[in-house]
């Protein structure tokens, strides 16, 4: 868990990036090194430096890089000339993941839902969601809660609520109103009992909505997990309401949160649930959207998009479904890992009075600023240690490690985290001292 | 060139499409096979069907399925565990394709433009195109044109011409005006006239634009492609009023009408481009907005997309660079195969008193109605060529075949059409006179 | 106060309004009487019906229907060819009236705003208030609140809670956010803080707001009235996240609550003002908008309107300024009435556990659901008693006598209206108890 | 007709304006006068100047100035306490104005619309048209034409086509789509084929519109005059398209243009047809939207207005119908008088090479700079001439005298206009031979 510094005279020419590559680029600012090859849950420069994983690319490497089963299953598959892209055309690949994804996901958890392959994208699936909830229920108002994030393109843009990225899209963005979140006015406020009387109320100015569409645990937005109660009572509400419910689980799902939805075991069934991110498994990109079949009312094409098909995606998500989701191994060794990460961070939290986020192997710690939370990312990537934030201010460290880590090395790179705050805390005090 | 009947004893139980897919399925309904493999021009079903593909993804396959060069290129790629999602943090393969794409495609042609790495969606290449321009300009309408095909999400979808598309999105699409395209009032009328004076009338109703949104040929469209004398205009209209030229490049790009950029050589520079389907050469999901640098005045994230790093696609994108477009054989090599091309098709047209459309490799021939159309694609299926129609009624017939593939065997594709339409034909006149 | 039954000989051909009349008509369904002259407190029919009027054209007639000083002030104008209509030249009429305001309103208030003469209803003042306000910010979002009204053209009505009348619009409205008003979850949540909280956080999906408007007692929303404090803590927030706080003072000002503006006393100068309905005096139409002087960034007519000068309103108008605000004894007046109203009231609602709601003359009872309201006000008709009903649910029911009002007049009318709560609720009982 | 200067003394403190009138005014720039009285075809300000009126309040006032009939009328019904605000209660003069209007206009044309008292300015008609529309046909795009203006509320000004009174609305306008009006492309190109074109192709762009809204002459869009044959077209398809047709006679209906409605004897009936202006015959605020009963779907209040019931409009409308309008006299006066305009401006025009616009009283001259018109228009008030200008760059000096002008005086009247036209010219060909 090394990290060596770049010999000078091996660095290849990199001012292409400043020269050619837009200004829009983001993570490559805090984490300035070229990475190379990938394996489980290391990534590598070229210059020896050797780096731990907790971002897995924002939770789309649940099951690491390069996995050997996935990856094996790729080689094969390209070495035969499979198909790479087929449009919406039935494909050999396309045939086994539906017939593994229902089997091994849908019919388990009792779920009728038909799948909508859209653009490869997170953001593509919230459009074809919100698209389809406003034409099957002739409205055209959605809510989404505040730190909500849903995408980048106009309408899934339109429920996102940072500010900064809704100020990107140069045109108001209409037709959605943002609710409070659970919790967001504090512990005393329902916000439930509030959205439920804004509905309620003819005068309230709130449009009937075509969808409630929420994040049961909001990845950017904080690692804000909603109550298993308070979501129930958003779906009913919904029902109440003649909405449809939608459920973003592009971050939260394939089994980020403990089980293959974030939403399982809690007593309601969402109309519509987006995936995307560790979909594929491998990181290729591939998004779904799931509709109740009664909702299934598109016309062909009418939602479509060139890579819609994107063969290889297939391969490496049925081979992970088939791998990960047969027996229930997997499940059992996330909660655990995700008992000893909320068991670490409490600690972490309890030290410094910081308040632990989030659920299963999807958690962080609210450091109360987005100075000192980039203060101790930044010393954990000099340490070898990958970690971002979260949340309006980006003061919530979160840990996303791939599900597969050892236990012993997710208790590694926790110590770093630990260290390297304690450090930052240090720091601060030294400061406030002088 | 011959289709077997699938035994019926073979075939796997395809039940799942009805049960588990969407009915937004479009191309599986006029092609009903299912595609295992793929090599250069042929696809395979698994009965040991053989098809020509005249529709190579709708121009995302302009190499042909699995090329060789870039099938090893990735395969070496994925053994050796390269990184395959990288959001959009700095890795190799991405330094390679930036310093191709620099030297290979914008420094030959004088571009300096840079390069954002946007979701690997053509969809996402123009919401992030035209959220630049209103960002940049201050202003919020942007002008698209009749038979214009942007995309799905709502942003894009909103400069998309199409009825039945624009239908899906459920809210009005707002903040476009669609002015008519080249010809599309007949020869008579210049509509790049209609449109400086539109412009230039403070009381005509049209807000002052951000962008002007333009395809050279419109893939979707209907084959319409513009003259070069036109798109400067059009050019010169949005620089006199303060407007951004955007060309969206995603079909017609990537050397489907000759050049890599389908603007070149005309005598004008777009402000952004947009390119997406052929960029990564193999199918793979990649996209691309260029712009000049003066207009990179994004934030950092301020777009951003889980898949804007697609590695696979970069190392595909790199190696049919590097073959293709190092010297000049290749496009030699279109150039032919689209005169080829346009012969045959000027002959079919006047057999029938038909009209050919397009330009280079993206040509097609309007039979006048969508039945008729749609008549001699399901013949040609049936004969074991893939080949698909385009425009406001599907009454083009398009002839989208690889780059790459033998002339020959484009003269035997296009015998099979001849045919099909001979017969479609003769069959019409045979009803006429019953 | 006796209302003679219509002799049904005498009755004019009233079929013409089933036949020429749109359905959109209202009041002439609950009060199916044909008018024809009016004073003071008393409007009769024509069938000698007389009916003491506390609707008052909806605060319209604040000093009573054809208040002779007025009348006498008109007659003189229109005898002596004084200018009817005038666009917005300058005339003696508006040059009185312009003097007039800023002498006995302005001034004495510590106001420097500018007037602006809109087009002369209430909703076209909104339109211009709301309009400025996006211009001087150069934002788009508007904050108004729930159960506010402010009017039926589409700008005024995005910024209108009630869903029916939103539903007339047949486009989705947009731009305005619409936030819980002062006691809307009760009165243990401060919705105050609620705004604060989401328009100080980055990630809450609120954008940054051009104004926030609001009605100090809302008069259709149910007579809600809000806190001197909520109001200038919502003051204090505009002003610190850059928005303009636009008062809409159509139905709570000119005199309705006390002082000529609703706001006076309160300890904060809203940006933008909206006047209308009473300001002429004599219900003709008339609206303005105040404006700050730096906020006066308008070119020569960017907002216009054709009526933008109804002189025969600028006579009436000053004719009512120069009688009522000259001195303080008007004022006094409306406060006397003012409590004996709320005293009156507070019995009614003690009797049944209904709720008082509002402020100076410009209050109601809350029975509780609308049915019983409309009972209530249909034998109050009956009984020769005006009344209306306000709410979401046209529950409350509201007292808008003119404020010129007798007190014993005053009386004998709430006489009417307790005694026919006291029916009402007496009947409820009958059937509840069979 | 002379315009007496004002005595320096004798003026009043006029600085009020400067102090506290918004820049938004317009006309009291360009006729710096303060006006009084009124009677006629004459204003008169207070220091002795007597102003011929050719701008009629843009077309208000059609019969003049304090026309004594109507004036008496007026005086009668405020003397006997008359009710004046009647919100939208049943009243003698609403009845009487309904069977008036029935009678004299509605019957003999063979109109069975029914009337929706609107508030009573232009902007709120034509809402409400739009309104309608949108909610009957459950679409949302409405048509408008370049140079159209329908007023400056939000869904009106979207309508409107002047980019300066549309950017000051501050938000995108959206819904609605400006085509080409008649004769926009020069006289060989049939406009309403592009129409036609545009909307008869599923893949133009062009939603499926709710209404097409037009002017058969557009007043502030420089008095262009739409053929018979292309507004019979428009119609059509109007009625093709399942759209409905609103004919906004605001300006061009009462007289104006020869009939009572601009469209008569054409051929065509409009589905909504608005009136505004010189509805009232005296200038007092009116307005109506006049609705096939099919179409009368609104619910009770879904469109409502404080001052929706202007009585004392209702009294001098009727008194104008009855008047005017009650045998062939008027039209008669009124076709001589257009005649007589016509000709007159067909010899200035051809004197200095412009162009006449217009119909009926309804003419102007496109002097072909917004510059020179204004110097005429300022020479012309010198002498004592009120009249301005139209069009999209102020270009058009057009004359909207009184209909019932004397012949003479409309000649005297046109005599100040050449001569102040010939001056300008002389004084143009003087500057460029320097």
């Amino acid at each position: 868990m090394i990290t060596t510094p770049e010999p000078s005279g091996a660095i290849p020419d990199r001012t292409i990036y400043e020269r050619r590559e837009s200004a829009v680029r983001s993570y490559s600012r805090s984490m300035p090194r070229q990475f190379g090859k990938a394996e489980g849950v290391w990534m590598h420069d070229g210059q020896g430096g050797r780096y731990l994983d907790f971002l897995s690319g924002c939770s789309t490497l649940n099951y690491g890089h390069n996995h050997p089963i996935l990856k094996q299953a790729l080689l094969d598959y390209i070495a035969a000339d499979g198909i790479a892209h087929g449009l919406d055309l039935h494909t050999d690949a396309k045939q086994d993941f539906l017939a593994t994804f229902e089997e091994l996901i849908l019919k388990p958890r009792g779920l009728d839902h038909r799948v909508m392959f859209t653009g490869p994208t997170g953001t593509n699936a919230v459009e074809a969601a919100i698209k389809l909830a406003r034409k099957v229920t002739g409205r055209e108002m959605v809510i989404a809660f505040t730190n909500g994030f849903h995408g980048m393109t106009l309408g899934a843009l339109a429920c996102t609520g940072n500010a900064a990225k809704r100020g990107g899209a140069g045109v108001p963005l209409s037709h959605v109103a943002h609710e409070p979140y659970d919790g967001y006015y504090g512990a005393d406020v329902d916000t439930a009992d509030l959205l439920e009387q804004r509905l309620a109320d003819p005068s309230s100015g709130l449009d009937a909505p075509a969808a409630i569409l929420v994040e049961t645990v909001q990845g950017e937005g904080g690692l804000n997990a909603a109550s298993p109660e308070w979501l129930r009572r958003i779906a009913d509400i919904a029902k109440a309401h003649g909405a449809l419910l939608i459920v973003d689980d592009i971050q939260a799902g394939c089994g980020r949160t403990g089980g293959f939805f974030s939403f399982e075991d809690m007593g309601f069934t969402p109309d519509i649930v987006t995936l995307a991110k560790s979909l594929s498994g491998m990181g290729l990109p591939f998004a779904l959207t799931l509709l109740r079949p009664e909702l299934d009312q598109w016309s062909p094409g009418e939602h479509n998009g060139t890579f819609r098909g994107n063969n290889h995606a297939f391969v490496t998500a049925t081979a992970a479904l088939k791998h990960f989701w047969s027996g229930g191994d997997f499940q059992r060794d996330v909660k655990r890992r995700g008992d000893l990460l909320e068991t670490r961070l409490a600690r972490i939290a309890a030290d410094h009075g910081f308040e632990v986020r989030g659920r299963g192997m999807m958690r962080g710690v609210n450091v109360g600023s987005g100075e000192l939370a980039a203060t101790v990312t930044a010393a954990c990537f000099d340490a070898g240690l990958i970690i971002e934030t979260s949340g309006a201010y980006d003061e919530v460290i979160k840990v996303l490690a791939p599900l597969v880590i050892d236990d012993a090395v997710l208790g590694a790179g926790l110590d770093i985290l630990e260290t390297k705050i304690r450090d930052a805390m240090a720091a601060d005090y030294a400061v406030a001292a002088e």
